[in-house]
């Protein structure tokens, strides 16, 4: 078992790896070459343009001493910006993100200063029996954890009163800190400006009738129910075919783009390639026009299969996105049952435009349930038995196995340099590549579960890890043995005897934990802010790909938090720091460091780099609390089972309330604040819509949602935007017109009804005009979304 | 343990009791004298009049012989009602309660058929190992049970095979029955004309404004958020004090009620009484004049304080009945979020108001959790400990302890006959009070869980009482020991243990199983029929009590269909068939039996004697059919337990995806159907909304809902009914033409604003007359709920 003196030498080693990588970040970050990596955020805003001027060296390195010098100022410069800034900067999920660390710091903080007064003091002058017997190998910072204290001492009821404290405490920041994010989440729902989101709700399982078409049927079932309100829909279509080529279209352009940058290079020699199989044989052609040519003939089958997908009522789904006249309307509709049927006309919010998975629109209710139970079975399957495909794959790829299925190799496996190389890798290499892939694997998982928007992906993902996490990192490395072996152990011990196993071992792993937040908390996060992938990428980027300023803002790649990965990672430290507090007090500084350090790190990145693909204003909040409250009661298990094998049992069951009343305060706060991230109340609906109507008066709400939910699809033909862009202004105006006229009656909207075909060409042509428009009023466009994400909406 | 024959005698017993009690029933029945015992229910309706005519003699004996010959025709007669003439004669309610019955049968009658052909033969057969070893004390039921199949035999598979064939076919009932109850459900709504509840919601929690009375806060808050729809409200007022009054009223009415009387029958002495205590000393008075001084001056009193109620503002309680003039309106108020704060203004559909409990209206939020927690707390107590204070009683109440209390009693005692029927009594009388009041006190704890409404008091009581019974007649009656004993045991035990321990003993418990079945079942289901005590109740009021016409029907007491009682104790003969299917078939008989001696028994009872409290639309199914998907997993975990013990290890898994599969059918069945139990369908409201204006376009809505909900102590003086009768009318009228100017335009409704003193006798006195109103056109009325049940609503 590591001593003290074990822990300082690793904390050194890894303070020092930390430092190691700040001071990389430092250097790199002031390179004028590099800026585009680490302050992307300021050029997506148009705030910062590349540096210019000065020499050809100045324009790539930076020659002022004084920015060395100063190589940490952006830790207090990340501090600067005030909280509402920060949310009119990066939004209300990012800005609320960085409270889940401060929220770290203000529950650790005090708990840390009491433990360490309170506990130490008394767990190490509890060792009376400790010095006696010398025979028991203990390290030296069981001296300071509970383990000191002798069976049936009464300073157990110090831990016991301690472990009530903290829990209160905990409760009340919890309590504190929901009211606060509830109400940011409001005013931020209520101080943003028109969002479309806002006025749509999105209809599933629309019924078939026969002899109308889906649009008929929607418009026939609103216009009844929600006469006063609904003024329309956009239809969801089918568009797999069309998004292969889309896909095709993407890889031809890379190609062209790629020749024609080789012609720029070489102008002498102009490139051509082969038409055969892997460009090996056939004729010779000359690869510009080739590619031209080819894109040319794709873009006409695109538009053949656009119109084809328009008009064909069988691509139209049964899902639309309905368009209200009010928020109040929307809200209406969207928090009610429509049909007698429950299962049929479900409406729910619509996500914000950017957050719409549209490949999961499609997946009818009943599949819905038989995906569900699958993916939960999965999921219990992955948590407690990966081992099993894993340790088979290991023992598949270990030398003996290697040699038999490939013989030809033996010779050079047998060198033993080689070998023992091998031998320590390949083992290794199975479990490394899962644990790289999980995340993948649960976003994968949480797409088939049929979810319609990236942040509720995200928050099933960050669940599904956060189960793995809790069984495999935290039980798996209190309980030796893996996952499986323990759910066997389990199910045949008593449900009382299990907290006891697991209580009995919490504080031997306690060295092991401080070195886990050391090299994965600390190490971690300064890696996060170093940019190590991102930063090779753009440069290999810059030198072979990047020829215009857009291909270069291309390039960027600012990336975004991580919420299905660092939310679970940070809910794991929250359950670390709470089941030790009582137990080995000591490892709170560490908890509390890799807090501060985090906070920091992420409160730059937040500024400088990431660049949020949705917004979904803190709906993950909800999620945090709870598991929060989780780690109480699995610290009040532990602490229960602990205690009673310290044979403390007359102070023992004085623990038991301090669940229930953990759980009835979590009932309450769920009652208290959760329909606010839930719902949409009617009094804030209300007061938006009235306070609009009497700024605006004349707002024609309907051409303003014309398109607002237009598949990607519609979007992706750049190219065409502009030469129509004359046309688009002359139909727009009539199309504002005759949605002027219109406005006052509820009816059919036009607009809204693609049947006919002389109303195609201007949805379409006036969609990428709208999109064009967002793009340019709110920087995180639909249009710039298309662009980088292809391959997330199909 | 039981062999054949015993199970035999004891059938031929409850057999006999059972024709005893039916025989007893089908001679009182007939006779003149208990017409209004056995068929109140007509009474009610007003389609039956006491037997007027004949001698002196046939006015209270039949002598018709022929009545004597047929006297089980009522079962056949209880049949002949078809389900839609029952639900307009019964309510739903009471329609559904009966098609659990029908349910019971459909799935029992083929699994039976099923069970004995397939699985005694198998189980007969394989007992090859058990005439072998005759030293095994084993009954002749084992022999036809799944004890009598050896381990490892590989018949097993046909028992895991029929537990899925079961499995399916339960569900595949359930399906059906839940699809059949929703749609009636939803049917009945929209078949039932105009009902106040259909347009009225209940607000709780409306926070305290300054400034502003209650009344203003409510109409302030709707008229800004529901602008088109609301039109008024009901406030509710807190009548502590005057129920107090009502109650003591009541009493003096019956002292006055019994000299009277006394005074009819001796008209030569007329009652006196002493005023001092307990009328032991004192001046003497007499009776009649002194009580209805007494009355009159209390009348008085009570009408002081129904004006300081309605007048002081602080009687008002925050709470609120909301009336709209659309059902599209108060569904869409009752099924969304009103405020920001989510513990403020919620909204729920009210309760129609004979459902109504009055005396939860005012508990705040915060109280409703912190009661919900003590309450589950004390339930679960309840359920574990209960024989913690009965033992402790029993321990009191033996002789020993009695004799130390009150050493005069010890020669009595020491009686020898006296001491023995001492000894077998004492011990049991506290379990057996306890067990009387249990329901009574399960209802108390629901009521302090603070719901707001009858039906959903009893569903709880209910679901209380069921984990009773699961725990102390299931388990308790399988596992020996006491229910606290039990939970030890199984905190102790592995997960795996739990099933296994149970398993085993489970074909051991079957004869008693059966014994229950004819004792609690057949005998209580026979007694039931009888209706002794409320025979003996209604004659004993004829004798002493009844003056008037009006009293007989007071004296009726029709009862009704106690579902906290009834449905637990079939969920636990559900519960019995599931579990027994595959491991003693040949309890299924006496289940069938039981099923479809009580469908004609409470078939003919709701026809003839009860009547319906309260209609709540079958709100209980989802209750009923989660607990039937509960006893199969219980059935799929204990046959697991039962085969792991048989050491069938390679059939045994084949059993694990079967509890899987039904809980997913369960989630299945919930998403699909238990809305319509808990949601009012926009479209249902909108398409009675537009059904009813064409039909009606003039009615007055406002005028139509102006006092449902009037708080029942405003209701409860009859005398003063007749002589303001013309004032009322006169009232009405300018009323329904103040509403009718107002209804145009959403205003304030100055009917409900009951704060200026002018308005507020108005409000009283046609309170009054809308009751009454009420109460000629539908017969289950308010006003007669008011009399018949003080003791409710307060």
């Amino acid at each position: 078992m590591a001593t003290l003196e074990d822990i300082g030498v690793s904390a050194f080693i890894n303070i020092l790896s930390a430092f190691a990588f700040l001071l990389a970040f430092a250097l790199l970050r002031i390179q004028p070459i590099n800026d585009r990596v680490y302050f992307p955020k300021w050029y997506i805003k148009g705030t910062r343009t590349s540096p210019r001027g000065g020499n050809f060296v100045t324009k790539w390195v930076n020659l002022n001493i004084m920015n060395y010098l100063t190589f940490l100022n952006w830790m207090p410069a990340a501090l600067k910006m005030s909280q509402s800034e920060l949310i009119d900067h990066a939004g209300l999920d990012s800005a609320v993100f960085l409270r889940i660390y401060l929220l770290g710091l203000k529950v650790f903080l005090p708990m840390t200063f009491a433990a360490l007064l309170i506990l130490i003091p008394v767990n190490v002058s509890g060792g009376s029996l400790f010095f006696l017997r010398k025979e028991l190998v203990m390290s030296n910072i069981d001296k300071l954890s509970i383990s000191n204290v002798p069976p049936k001492s009464i300073r157990f009821f110090v831990h016991i009163s301690m472990e009530y404290l903290f829990t209160f405490w905990i409760c009340y920041m919890l309590y504190k800190e929901y009211d606060i994010v509830a109400s940011m989440r409001l005013r931020f729902l209520a101080s943003q400006s028109r969002r479309v989101d806002q006025f749509s709700v999105l209809v599933r399982n629309v019924p078939h009738v026969s002899g109308r078409s889906v649009s008929e049927t929607v418009d026939h079932f609103f216009q009844t129910n929600h006469p006063d309100h609904y003024i329309g829909h956009q239809a969801v279509y089918n568009a797999n075919k069309f998004a292969k080529l889309v896909r095709k279209r993407d890889r031809l352009q890379n190609w062209l783009d790629y020749n024609q940058l080789k012609f720029e290079r070489h102008p002498d020699k102009r490139p051509t390639s082969k038409l055969g199989f892997l460009g090996l044989w056939g004729k010779r052609v000359d690869s510009i026009e080739y590619y031209k040519q080819q894109i040319k003939e794709l873009d006409k089958r695109m538009a053949l299969e656009r119109q084809k997908i328009i008009k064909d009522s069988k691509s139209i789904m049964h899902v639309a996105f309905l368009s209200f006249n009010s928020r109040w309307g929307a809200a209406v509709c969207a928090q009610t049952q429509q049909s007698k049927n429950p299962t049929l006309w479900l409406t729910n919010w619509a996500p914000e435009p950017r957050d719409v998975y549209w490949r999961n629109l499609s997946i009818p209710f009943f599949s819905l349930s038989i995906r569900r139970l699958i993916i939960s079975l999965s999921v219990f399957a992955l948590v407690f038995f990966y081992m099993i495909p894993i340790a088979f794959v290991q023992s598949l790829a270990n030398l003996d196995g290697l040699e038999k299925v490939a013989p030809f190799l033996r010779p050079v496996i047998e060198l033993k340099f080689i070998k023992s190389f091998l031998q320590g890798f390949l083992p290794g290499l199975a479990l490394k590549v899962f644990l790289y892939i999980l995340p993948t694997v649960l976003m994968i998982m949480s797409r088939i579960e049929g979810h319609v928007a990236f942040s509720v992906l995200e928050r099933r993902a960050a669940a599904k890890y956060y189960y793995f996490m809790l069984v495999n990192v935290f039980l798996g490395s209190i309980v030796t043995g893996t996952a499986f072996e323990q759910l066997h152990a389990f199910l045949h011990q008593s449900p009382a005897q299990i907290p006891r196993t697991i209580g009995v071992s919490i504080p031997m792993k306690a060295t092991f934990f401080v070195t886990y937040i050391m090299v994965d908390g600390w190490a971690g996060i300064a890696s996060e802010i170093l940019r190590l992938k991102p930063l090779v990428i753009y440069h290999l980027k810059n030198m072979f790909i990047v020829k215009t300023e857009r291909d270069r803002k291309k390039a960027m790649n600012p990336g975004s938090v991580d919420f299905p990965e660092t939310i679970p990672s940070l809910q794991l430290y929250f359950l670390l720091g709470i089941v030790y507090a009582v137990v080995t007090p000591i490892l709170l500084p560490f908890i509390i460091v890799f807090f501060a350090f985090a906070f920091f790190v992420y409160r730059h990145q937040i500024i400088n780099v990431y660049n949020q693909r949705y917004e979904s204003a803190a709906a993950f909040w909800p999620h945090v609390h709870s598991r929060i409250i989780a780690s109480l009661l699995i610290s009040h298990l532990l602490l229960l089972g602990l205690l009673s094998t310290k044979k403390a049992a007359n102070s023992t069951p004085l623990l038991i309330p301090l669940p229930i009343l953990t759980l009835a305060f979590h009932k309450y706060c769920k009652n208290r604040f959760e329909p606010a991230f839930r719902k949409y109340p009617l009094e804030e609906a209300m007061a938006k819509d009235i306070a609009e109507r009497n700024a605006e008066p004349n707002f024609n709400i309907k051409a303003y949602l014309a398109d607002a939910y237009l598949h990607p699809i519609f979007g992706s033909f750049e190219e065409e935007a502009e030469p129509v862009q004359v046309r688009i202004d002359k139909n727009q105006a009539s199309h504002v017109a005759a949605a002027a006229a219109v406005a006052d009656s509820p009816s059919l909207s036009e607009v809204s009804s693609p049947s006919p075909p002389h109303y195609v060409h201007n949805y379409d042509v006036e969609s990428q005009h709208y999109i064009y428009n967002y793009d340019v009023e709110s920087q995180n466009n639909v249009y710039h979304y298309n662009v980088e994400s292809h391959g997330n909406w199909y």
